[in-house]
């Protein structure tokens, strides 16, 4: 055994161990009182202590993935790559904070003649943050999704103390990370309180149902989403919840693209679902492609990726259950199966069904299989994509592959209703983190489809309007005062200067 | 009995009429199939479509406003100054459509530089009409608030059909006015089923459970929106609800400006608490005043407004039990009562009560009473009102009364916390329909924070993001097309052109 192997289990025998009824309520009490001081800093330090954890995580990345690598049996180029990104996030979100653009700012003034009939009076409107926000990590990404991941980041850059909420399936890491996060935030002089870590289930929802917790972010399956959503709009004080549940991300390839790239569309479509061992929430679950089709030998005669390890034993089981549905249904039979040159559960396998089957079946073959499956689909006519697509829940993604002559209009128009984001010629994983991304959709794609949780909308989220009327300029917060001292885009009387 | 009188008998017997099983099933199958192509309208058309709604209530104000003086008891000059503010809400509307800036457009062009550490795909993001909204008329705006008010003009405008729920309080005034929208929408070429009308409680209760309705907007008490925030939250797919349930706005106003306009303070708050018989959600229901205040004797001696009927015997009855509740408390004492001039049960009245009081039994003292009574609440040290400000639940609206020597950032700080709207010596009622404008507030006021139901944000609760990667041009929907043929203000690579 390794020294840093000892490191870890001691560290997650100590971490492991559920957060004290008593240290839960000192973690609330304290990320309220931290409210009104972490709320009430200028942009500008709010901006510089997201840089300094971002450089802070920089100069812990050697020990950080390390432990993730230990933790979540990802490979170090993925996690590496995925570190990069979370501190990108976090300098991104501290780019956004300078800029301003989120607080929306709106100014009427006074209007004596203003139409409606009545005298309008001097409003001005900005973003004020929520209150303290709980968030859940993810276990998929143990950096950008998880404790200094893209809910963090932008709860923190709309001036929210976080709760975080750690995930078992990486504890060590966790701590980790929460220190590192504790302690650039306290460096940068952020109030006690802005930023903790709990752990433990049974506290993630108690924290949840917690009068002091305003919103809650969480990226994760269904049935513990669904629940978690449900404590929030339950409270005496309904609470913003964003929940990320699932996703089976369809795919739809013409035949004139079948017929132009066949090929790589087939080579295309098993890196994108065996990435990250099909660990993703875009991970593309369904490829649609003609009968006939080049695409189907190509697939069942390629060889398909290693068996690679999944994150921890419940996905595994999860899995396991989800393959188990799709091999046990009548309608459905194996394409490719990776199994027989390895050992374990987790091989990479694809199966077949037809259109006719999915109509009859949609809710068991068109759900989300978190792992490395797929359903390869084959169609008669292309007329008929726009009905099938119609069987599909609320989705993060949907794709296209076509060519610039195909007819798409009415399956974008149904794809256009049923995600959040639609591709074409593209692939629903790797997700940019932009000003333009959109990470959510319609249920349970997301519990809230008016949200994303990547890109710098994110911040949105985290975020209420509040009005001042008839106030003098000096009392008034900087970004709606008469001479714009923070020099952000505003809109006045209807028009943006 | 008049002619007119007659025929609101027989509209009100026809129409009170619950909306049967069958008509429901048939009014939300047309705002399903209508929703494809009233979201797909261009927004010309859109927007053509609601100045002819408001140009049809023009035509027929006179008879609007005769049936609504008998439904609703309200005074003429009101209504026909709360009418032309419905005609204005459209029209405003109108142009907030044509102007593009609520579809929120943001593009990404590729950048293989993109410091994420991988390639930026091409992203270009829009905002999308949810689907059929349900919208419950409010019965204390039987045009502002109803059929034809700021909840269905906001949803038509951002491209969703509208299921209207009747109030009872105003049923032939509802048929009529829905017959013009009908009448409007057909003469605009709007798809039959954008607009539609039902009556009864259970329909309302049972359409907002309908998996073809896509969000809800509400104006009422708690009890009832409550329940029916429940019923949207609780659906196989939850959906956006709108509830605006209940504010006691508090006004508190500050020795030295008591010292200095007292008097007038007293006689505008009398006017705004018994304007329309109280019964606004923004009608002030507590005034906090030094104690041995001169306000306090100005209102104690001043004749109150006469009496004005209610809108309805559910609203008398409330009212008196409110009423009750402030009488029979201990630590409450009548301050001015008008009820010795009149006849009826409601009568302005005025309470009077202290703030060691309010610390003892803030739920029942500082909740909201809907009509023509407030709260006059003495206190000693005006540093102790931030402290009080905190009983508070959340708040449409909360004032401050003081000079510009006052020192009332702490009270300001607490306010902003509580309110969605903070005013500087002015009164909370008469919401001004504006650009800047916020009409919601941390629950109850809302059951959605995050929302306004006045001014234009008001269309930002019926739409949700959806983005587009790697679309050739002539694929996209024009918003986000690269030649901006809509000429709409847009952001592009995280710059507004």
């Amino acid at each position: 055994m390794t020294l840093l192997r000892k490191v870890i289990m001691a560290l997650t025998l100590e971490t492991i161990n559920e957060t004290s009824v008593a240290a839960l309520e000192i973690i609330l009490a304290k990320a309220e009182s931290a409210f009104g001081t972490w709320a009430g800093t200028t942009l500008i330090a709010r901006s510089e202590a997201l840089e300094l954890i971002a450089d802070r995580l920089d100069e812990a990345s050697d020990e950080l993935i390390q432990l993730a690598m230990a933790e979540t049996h990802l490979a170090e180029p993925r996690l590496m790559g995925e570190l990069k990104r979370t501190m990108f996030q976090l300098r991104f979100f501290a780019k956004q904070v300078l800029g301003g653009e989120f607080l929306n700012v709106r100014i009427d003034h006074k209007d004596d003649e203003w139409p409606m009939g009545a005298p309008r009076p001097d409003l001005r409107r900005t973003m004020q943050p929520l209150g303290p926000v709980l968030v859940f990590a993810a276990s998929n990404f143990p950096f950008a999704f998880s404790v200094a991941g893209g809910d963090t980041a932008s709860a923190l850059a709309a001036g929210c103390p976080v709760v975080l909420k750690g995930h078992p399936g990486h504890p060590a890491l966790s701590r980790k990370t929460a220190d590192v996060v504790l302690t650039a935030l306290a460096d940068a002089g952020a109030p006690e309180g802005t930023f903790d870590i709990i752990f433990g289930t049974r506290n993630g929802a108690e924290a949840l149902a917690d009068c002091r917790i305003k919103a809650g972010a969480f990226t994760g399956g269904i049935p513990g989403g669904r629940t978690l959503f449900d404590i929030a709009s339950g409270r005496a004080e309904p609470i913003p919840f964003y929940g990320e549940l699932g996703s089976n991300n369809p795919v739809f390839v013409t035949p004139a693209a079948e017929a132009e790239r066949g090929e790589s569309i087939a080579r295309e479509f098993v890196t994108s679902f065996t990435q990250s061992a099909g660990q993703l929430c875009t991970k593309p679950g369904t490829l649609f492609v003609p009968s006939e089709s080049a695409i189907l030998d190509e697939l069942r005669n390629m060889e398909l990726p290693s068996e690679a390890p999944l994150l921890n034993e419940g996905i595994l089981a999860a899995f396991s259950d989800g393959k188990g549905r799709l091999e046990s249904h009548d309608g459905v039979r194996v394409l490719n199966d990776s199994t027989s040159r390895t050992t374990g559960d987790a091989s990479p396998i694809l199966f077949h069904s037809t259109l006719g089957q999915i109509r009859r079946a949609p809710e068991s073959l068109l759900a989300e299989c978190f792992g490395p499956a797929a359903l390869v689909v084959t169609y008669e006519n292309v007329a008929e994509l726009s009905e099938v697509a119609k069987l599909y829940e609320g989705q993060l993604t949907a794709s296209i592959h076509g060519t610039n002559s195909c007819d798409v209009g009415s399956l974008m128009h149904v794809l256009s209703q049923k995600a959040g984001r639609v591709l074409w010629n593209q692939w629903p994983t790797g997700v940019s983190v932009t000003y333009a991304q959109q990470h959510g959709g319609p249920y349970p794609a997301s519990t809230a489809v008016q949200s994303t949780s990547v890109g710098t909308a994110a911040m949105d989220r985290f975020l209420r309007p509040l009005a001042f009327q008839g106030f003098p300029d000096h009392l008034l917060p900087a970004p709606v005062r008469d001479s714009n001292p923070l020099g952000i885009p505003r809109q006045v009387n209807g028009e943006c200067v």
